[in-house]
């Protein structure tokens, strides 16, 4: 168990070779484990393998090469759609359109995925997240077709791996631990907190490539800028609320 | 690894032996291993042991006896403010506040989470996630003192189990796996998949206990009313856009 979680690295180069539907199913198991809000299980797992649709895909996830050359593409849904024809037919009155009811079905829908990418790489798979799933939201909608009370919260790709990437760093295990009550940071917490990364011989040269002065530019101008940001939010809640979780029921 | 998944069961009765600093660090570790976007690592973990604060945890928790029992509660934080202080003292202006970015972050934070429950069980202790986190989200924000850019997703609560519960039981595979594309589900999908849970001694003894005709409409009349959730949802968007996570920026 810990082995594996120890050993995880995103994987972002894959070998064609497909991944059978024994192992697919052991490792969807392995996510229904997850602890799910009152075992309501509000969450769906959309498994892709047509090439086509991978395709379609690729595209919403801002044409990673990773998205067109594994050979599974999971998304991990919030999803009430199906409790809510459940109660509507078992003279019930559901009423989760609602914000809390979408983020208590992304809470479950993010445990699976996590047991899920767990069990695949104790399977001998390699997975990657996509961070475009959430704002390209709209898209995979259309794509995987999710009615009503369906909504992508993140995507996996996922095969067996064609690169053995070194591990990532981390930031000091102090700097995410809070003692008791939250210790908000002094300018020289944030110093020694980002020290060894802003000195690692990986940023001196992504300062060089991008032309930054330093890694925090490279976030706010480059990879994670606010106007994208704001784009994609707004984005992000129309999708959100034409999936019927911003109404009053 | 899968063995742990595989055991995963919610414990509720905790003994009160204490948890070692040695072994939290390392779930801690574990927990940090998890993906997060673009290794920013946007969560904090909030570990609180304190009896006065626990106590002050518990009632915002409905009064749930875990709560006080366990000797550990860890709260899961979306957190903006670290990673945002850092971009201000390093010559870059951060633009994350902003919904993308709130649930980008709890994200993170969800994924850290359910490595730490694992690791944990592999330790041999106990968790339990608490559903009111989200619910109460304005009270844990005053309790644990969560700044501008944080806000708490989930908690759960560690220890070592004082019970041996079974296995939940969970729906049929098929029911929340999709090949390809989402399969809406037609009337006899539904009776299909809840077939099973609605026929068990369980759901019976339920049915009496709560004077209902339906499993459904425990869900929908008592544990997950409309008007709760609509109560909720405002409360918890109000706390998102009180930390700063619904503004422009």
């Amino acid at each position: 168990m810990l082995e594996t979680i120890f050993n995880h690295r995103s994987i972002r180069k894959y070998k064609s070779s497909p991944v059978s539907d024994e192992i697919l199913d052991k490792v969807l198991q392995a996510g229904s484990r997850a602890s799910t809000t009152g075992n309501m299980q509000v969450y769906s797992v959309i498994i892709t393998k047509d090439e086509d649709l991978r395709k379609q895909l690729w595209e919403a996830h801002f044409k990673q090469d990773m998205v067109l050359q594994a050979p599974v593409h999971m998304t991990f849904c919030a999803d009430f759609n199906r409790f809510t024809k459940w109660c509507k037919q078992r003279k019930s009155v559901p009423g989760y359109g609602n914000f809390l009811s979408f983020f208590t079905a992304a809470i479950d829908a993010l445990l699976v995925s996590q047991n899920v990418a767990l069990a695949a790489e104790a399977h001998g798979l390699g997975i990657c997240y996509l961070g475009t799933a959430t704002y390209m939201a709209d898209r995979i909608v259309e794509i995987l077709e999710l009615p009503e009370l369906v909504v992508p919260v993140t995507c996996i790709v996922m095969g067996y791996p064609d690169e053995q990437p070194g591990l990532t760093d981390r930031l000091p295990m102090n700097s995410i631990k809070h003692e008791e009550k939250y210790k908000e940071y002094l300018p020289e917490d944030i110093d020694m907190i980002y020290k060894e990364r802003e000195e690692s011989s990986l940023t001196k040269e992504l300062l060089a490539i991008n032309k930054k002065e330093t890694l925090a530019q490279i976030f706010t101008d480059n990879r994670y800028t606010e106007k994208d940001n704001i784009y994609f939010s707004e984005r992000f809640i129309d999708t959100i609320k034409k999936q019927g979780f911003f109404g009053n029921s």
